[in-house]
């Protein structure tokens, strides 16, 4: 099966999903660093990972590499770039501008990566019409609205935690898929939405286990 | 084998030790709903994972509950916190006083799960003295004495990608043995250091993928 005609993605054990951004992300390293062709090994050696566990993840997907030549770093950046539905970038809402949603709207990182910030909301009066970047922070009465004439399906949350429940079904009420929430709670929201938590005090917690 | 009195901790599986955290978030979300009692299935249900993988992964620290009757709240929180290592704060530094860094050192969050941000370091001399909620940004220069002076184990890197690996050389050289890193690089560190990586746009990119 060549690259990019899998039929059946839920196929696909989610756990091999989660790892292909992190291919993609060394792969784009090594193409700023200039390097114009991988192997297993040498991906295995920079992410932590098995040769063996990389050569079984991508052959999920097609086959990638030659025996002995490896891997073309620009044809797999392309390969799981499409896997991944990141060839153009995604318009995403930030809600909730404070320090959080501040460093997210600012954050140069998105580009070239398949995301763009495109629009900013808090409900707080005092920071309503506020310049963020180049951003306006646009009153959250008005989020439905504006987000599902955007067309607009992925949202970052950096709403507190009391209110992250009630935004989300606003947000999921625009059209939105996908959610990256800062909220330190788990939502509960229609399957078909897909929901992915940053709380940096799991991992700090998961650290000191080992301490 | 009573809760607390586990011996050889590296026997139990790290993807067990990431659930853990996870477990305390809720149970101390049901705390502040003055909640007494929980069991599997209602842990399970709001985080997502099955009842029989709760009691499992509980079970490997000791016996919790009793059947029938559930978890005791405040005694499974004690229990999960003395496990993780956060009965008391563990001071942190911040390194890199951007957007992100900013943030972090104003996040209010931090308080009674287990951390503290006591250091916040940047090299950019525009800079460097300026303060950041109840800190003070000192000279990134300055950050292997002071870190080591402090007795510090525990460091946040918002620092470029490009600078990512020698900053976290140097905190290792400060006696850090806990990273985590907002730089979207894998660091390449003595195994003895943990590391955990918080890049949204592998979160993004993970959830893309479904759509």
């Amino acid at each position: 099966m060549p690259p990019g005609t899998y039929m059946e993605k839920n196929k696909i054990p989610d756990i091999v999903v989660a790892r292909l951004p992190r291919y993609l992300q060394v792969l784009q390293h090594m193409q700023q660093e200039k390097h114009l062709t991988t192997n297993s090994k040498e991906l295995g050696d920079r992410l932590g990972i098995s040769a063996a566990q990389i050569r079984k993840d991508l052959s999920q997907f097609g086959e990638f590499g030659k025996q002995g030549t490896g891997y073309s770093v620009p044809f797999l950046i392309n390969t799981l770039q499409s896997i991944l539905n990141v060839t153009t970038a995604w318009n995403m809402v930030v809600v909730g501008a404070g320090d959080l949603g501040h460093a997210l709207a600012r954050y140069q990182g998105f580009t070239n990566r398949g995301f763009q910030v495109s629009m900013v909301f808090d409900n707080d009066p005092k920071i309503i019409g506020k310049q963020i970047g180049p951003f306006i922070v646009q009153d959250s009465a008005e989020m439905v609205e504006k987000v599902r004439a955007a067309g607009i399906q992925v949202a970052m949350l950096t709403v507190p935690a009391s209110s992250a429940q009630k935004v989300a079904e606003e947000l999921v009420k625009s059209g939105v898929k996908a959610i990256l929430s800062y909220a330190p709670i788990v939502l509960n929201l229609p399957a078909y939405v897909q929901v992915q938590y940053i709380d940096p005090i799991l991992q700090l917690q998961h650290m000191t286990y080992y301490l």
